[in-house]
């Protein structure tokens, strides 16, 4: 952390300013210029305090220098993340594809979709119980009796499952079904949440905030590896602009991004940025090549009769001809499929 | 809710969308016109039903007309919503001004900072015990020991408390000593967290999601309302954008229009979305002056002293001036103070 | 400027930065602390100068701390720029009224138009007679016989007028009729428009590019001051977000931050933001609150035979109202009106 | 155009509208439901009469159904658009990369460059005569004989040269020396100078503007093709958004829709989204995956030595190194290179 100093600030206050730092924790190393001393703060930065200097009327400004989050950090661990679940490696040379709807509406359906998910190339089963909703008055998911259905699912296929959860008690019930647990777009900064979820030991995928800088994420990222768990899976879902032809708009900058900066596993979901399946392809193919190690899709076997998200999944057929395309890029970029 | 059928849509694709939407509690009416058909849907809007529709390949667009909120809506209640706390009246024609520290760091400071909010104009008091910070390395609050002081503060004081919760956990703790309980911008879509407190009997101040729209701000009422809690306060506290002066982008457009929508009180929070103290004053003049109902302003005796939210507090003195200023332009637009 | 170098930086990086800034015409000043060197970089910061020294292997981050215009700050000139428009201060403290319709659409109905802002206390009469439009296809205005119809309304009412001006061709014309010439919110980095409007001697409108920082802005009126002109008027007319409610999100955070940093005077356009003409009212009230010196806004007799801009413009009526209700609020902040 | 009236709509309001469609030229066909009207406007859509109407009290909502953009449009042209520039086809099969450095700086450097591209695989050559800068006090280009130099290198080189324009000067001098003529991103609504485009005979490379919407894109595409030129290349570069790591934030999705829209090439320029090179690889990766025509690309022999845009540059080692990556990842998904 550097704290420049008004170019008036008297010698008292710079020694006032230097006794701060060192209450804070920080090593201090002052240097005096011909306008303005500057004084360097050696020791890990604090949002606390930053702020904590910036309200000193002496300072003109403080600048953070290394990066706040630490056991997210390539510094921390130099070498890629990658782990196993129920056989399929996360964060390994291999893309790997989390697939299924968006919604587990019913048992004979979503067992439908699973066995088309598995058919067509996916490794994991997506599908919510617990689903957020913008509206008190739409459907709200089957809760356990959903998670049970997918169990289920996984007994017939094979295939690991990913769910969201939403507070503590979701987290409690999904964790004795699920084998990943999903944070939401709204629940990256439930500070409360990421907490429980440090607490658990399933691998957790985090999906970016719409309006949360990369940063942010990697910090919620950090509030769950801080708790013991280290099992994190960073997933880009888009961010919220003015441009209303997408829901959102993918940010594919954030993959290579997030993977310079951090040693976690970077997936990649197209189907809520996108909000149309005709686009979905053309972004999963795009975050692959940009580097993702994997991707989340949303897949329904009769679109049309989906209770939510119908618009943007993909059907089996369209999910198939998915597949091939990706295989060929995952080829191109060095990646295995 | 409009459906507009594809130029070439064949009858049958238009009897299969009649149908559907009855089967959805709809009723129809159909408009053929020369090119399209258009179906009229009556009946209460709803997300799902948009999205169900839209994914049939006949349909070209759903428009919804109606507003999807109902209780927060100005149609459900015509007149302004005012309610009483501890004899402060919320939502009446007089403007009603809470401040204090961003958090409670301390029994003494807290308490010396409540006397100079009470004897400088402000009417409750606000402060936070439990915090959410984007590090999980920061201050997180004294938790219960900080709600204590607050109680002990309004004793000392008289005036009623409002403070964040984050959680069912902070929400059961927060009922037995606060007043009114904040939701911060965080948690705006935290569904779980309004769902509480809709079951709760304390009144709540509901800040607008740093990315959320004005109408997504009031489903997030609406989820409160629809629980039976029907004294909630919206406040603006800035939204996320390109700028980077400011901490966020206070939208002082959203007081006319959510007053325009609903008949729930509208504050604003400057301090945050403006992250200086010097821009405080103005934005607060600003805010009365297009028509809010209060305003929640951090103030602190020794704002270098703080351990967050320093830059952007308030001294006690500026705090006085800023009410002197206030006074006149809320006389000026046919308020009270 | 500083330039913090990598950690590990040799001896000779450092030299070879030193000479770069020296060539680049800065004094330095070297800062050696335990893990890195700082260089402090004395003289104006460049753009140019930032980015040639970021792209160095050895060099961490270039933070630059003084602001990048000049003419425009408050360093060049302390006190508050004001200027007289055939009789009308602009910047002084009088509170400044232009109004009338978007664009001029026929001698009738705009000189009515003039007559109805006169009399209600506008002071500056507004008009298109170049129209930047989103569509070759919409109606792009009168061209010069807009100006000669805006100079007869001039004449008929006493009141200066301003409109906006596209290109050379358009300048060199409306500097004929025009007493203030306006640059679109689209036109803010039109650099060349900017260049040559730094030579003519009619003060500049400069209206807040809808996705310019605060930053560029001011340097859009550095680009007009540095050729000449030093009349510029800044004007805050919304920008882009996330929000569809609104057109453009007013920010009225700008109003103190722009006369913080500038001593040019700082006007809003609260028509084009709100969109609608029901907030345009609360908005200016905010403005002016908020310490704007002036207002630009839409006024219309018969809003619904309005070519452009019909939505957000106030008729007569509603304008007397607003201009009652800012009477007061302009002294309940010390200004007069 | 759908015209919703409101609720109570009287017959002679709806009389009223109806008679207002007639006269914009719209033909009309009334729906009488339960508890509201709708009017269908059959016709070109026009932001004129959207607005017309909206102002009209008993009128509650307008839609616009068909897209505004006419030429542009699949409708217009159901095939892609592709034409020769000097031998290398645009928008053909074939991915075509245009690159070099940002501003030509001498001549000497400029050649050098002009080489490395050629030799690499680039088959086009960029480069800035004429540069819009942020800063009045900044490098603004060599202008014509930068132009000069340019041609020199084509001569030696065999490449085509695509170069920025500002205004009416700049396109009558670059059109005597260029091939292909860029509007760069803050002229994207210069809609004087897209005019001005519309009547040369060159290519026109367009940039999105850093704020606008892709319709609004395609509608400056439309400018330009409405005066008669249709030889317009869409090119991506990035949208202004919350998040600081990147310059911008690269709209992957944009390539996809704005390809479904309409028949023009559709190119990416990663450089200065990204503004560090680094991510330049993986985003043209992306750019391709997701269908992009072909990639404007910064490259430079030695980025540490340019006047500007130095960090984002690759060196032709990286550029060689992206190339071959590019073959592989353009073959995966049915292109050539």
């Amino acid at each position: 952390m550097i704290v420049v100093m008004n170019p008036g600030a008297a010698e008292e206050e710079i020694q006032e300013v230097e006794q701060r730092l060192q209450n804070l924790g920080f090593g201090i190393h002052r240097s005096t210029g011909e306008n303005r001393t500057i004084i360097g703060a050696i020791g890990a930065p604090k949002e606390d305090a930053k702020e904590a200097l910036e309200v000193m009327p002496c300072v003109e400004k403080v600048v953070i220098i290394s990066q706040p989050f630490k056991m997210v950090s390539r510094e921390y661990k130099p070498e890629r993340t990658a782990f196993d679940v129920r056989g399929v490696t996360i964060g390994g040379e291999k893309i790997v594809v989390m697939a299924g709807p968006c919604a587990v509406e019913g048992a004979e359906a979503y067992i439908l979709a699973a066995e088309e998910v598995k058919k067509r190339g996916g490794e994991i089963l997506r599908g919510g119980a617990y689903k957020p909703r913008t509206s008190p008055y739409s459907f709200q998911g089957l809760e356990e009796e959903g998670l049970k259905i997918m169990a289920e699912a996984r007994e017939k296929t094979g295939l690991p499952i990913v769910t969201e959860v939403l507070d503590h008690y979701s987290v409690e019930i999904a964790a004795r079904y699920a084998d990943i647990l999903q944070v939401g777009t709204r629940n990256m900064q439930n500070f409360r949440l990421l907490r429980e979820l440090g607490h658990t030991d399933k691998p957790v995928l985090l999906k970016r905030g719409m309006s949360a800088t990369i940063e942010e994420w990697l910090m919620a990222a950090e509030y769950i590896m801080s708790g013991g768990n280290h099992r994190v899976i960073l997933c880009e879902r888009g961010i919220r602009t003015f441009e209303t032809l997408t829901r959102n708009t993918l940010d594919l900058s954030a993959v290579p991004i997030a993977r310079e900066l951090s040693h976690l596993p970077v997936f990649v979901d197209p189907s809520h940025a996108a909000g149309n399946w005709k686009w979905v392809t053309p972004l999963s193919l795009a975050a692959v090549a940009a580097g993702a190690d994997g991707l989340l899709v949303e897949v329904h076997p009769r679109p049309q009769e989906a209770l939510s998200d119908g618009p943007q999944s993909l059907t089996p057929d369209k999910f198939s001809q998915m597949i091939e395309l990706l295989k060929r890029v995952a080829e191109g970029v060095g990646r295995k499929f």
